[in-house]
């Protein structure tokens, strides 16, 4: 069964995480897809002069595993995402596991929306900070 | 010179746009970086079931533009991305065209803080409206 | 044995070939690698209204066959290629096969130098036209 | 506005640069989209043998960059690559930032075309030299 949960199986304070490794190739490859060529990505010499002192990765694609534990860990296949609210908090460096947490805080029966909390982090520091509203299919 | 803008060189109304033509090859490439497998993006027989009628890019895809967009052509390389808000208006799919248009709404020269409204369109549906702010180097 | 031809057993008229099919995924990767995001690769809207009237791979992905069917096929490893001519004669879109074929066309035993014609085509039509220098081990 | 310089706009002299640092992603990717699976670029053991002491990235990766600073930089989108010699003076390996300087020598008014040296640096060291005839779109 491909489906995620449904919105009757759901409470406030259940979470799902999808953990990943950022590598060069990752960052390489996101350039590729999103187009962002910008140098603090791609060029050592510039971003070593930049207040990061080096590359870093895409914020998008730390935002990126934000999507992935929505739409495949909590609630899952199935759910329909409306709207995500990021603050990028601390860069992103390759070799940085980074640990995408969405938690259940509200939960709307009536329009079948449910609010989740979303969280990037790598090591104990926040990278990203949110919040996500999707739609989540009903039994009824 | 790899810089963009100077926050004192920008002005309310100011904008620029990152266009590109999602692929079926895009779509595959982010599922792999991003990990997200949800078979609404990757699984034609179970999408064909959604309410979207066949496979969908992901929402995270089209709001990378916006990051390319901010990051390669307004402010350009130099600024910080502080944060974004997306509203996910209309599913885009392979062969559509998205155009990530970011245009200055608010200027804050003591923080060097700018302040974006961040809309994707296909055709001529918005699909993502949002807003960012990010950080801006500043001549002085 | 990882090594290729020596220039002792190479002759004047030997030909390598390395073939390939472009697709969007390899469009989409050369991109991230090459960092070239020009619209007329990855924006359809953009591309036709250009004289080519649609997408177009990169030229020099197909030139990177050229160097392919040098490094891995004729001479093959442990040649150094010292200079490439390229003659861009046609475009190439996805979905076209391109046929890379290298010919030997000069020894010179003294440098120990081999000079090549490199021609990629599209079915019956020059796309890539141009000449390799590269340096072969010898056996002596 | 997506296009580049028109011809116009063009004077002998003026330059584009476009700096990049080598990741051993980039040749992995690189020799995915090439096929150019020669060992000195993927084996070690191989690479070691040889007079480069170690695997070096493709020549065509970094002669990419000059495309990528023809075509996104100088003169921009709407330019068409007619040509380019490329004389490969000196390995590229994993770690080297390739700054691709591409700078206007000729103007041909009558036939649209524009001639650009065209080099490929690591710190001070020449890696490729050589020559670009692009055609540049007219306002007339």
């Amino acid at each position: 069964m491909e489906n995620g949960y449904f919105i009757e199986d759901l409470k406030i304070g259940m979470s799902g995480v999808y953990a990943r490794t950022v590598t060069e190739a990752d960052i390489v490859l996101f350039a590729g897809v999103s187009g962002d060529t910008n140098p603090v990505h791609l060029n050592h010499e510039y971003a070593f002069t930049t207040m990061f002192g080096g590359r870093i990765a895409h914020g998008m694609l730390s935002a990126g595993y934000i999507s992935t534990a929505l739409g495949t860990k909590l609630p899952g296949p199935g759910c329909i995402y409306m709207s995500q609210n990021l603050k990028f908090k601390a860069p992103v460096k390759a070799g940085d596991t980074v640990r995408a947490t969405v938690t259940v805080t509200a939960i709307d029966m009536e329009k079948k929306r449910v609010t989740l909390s979303t969280i990037c982090t790598v090591s104990d520091k926040t990278v990203i900070e949110g919040e996500a509203v999707v739609m989540v299919p009903s039994k009824a």
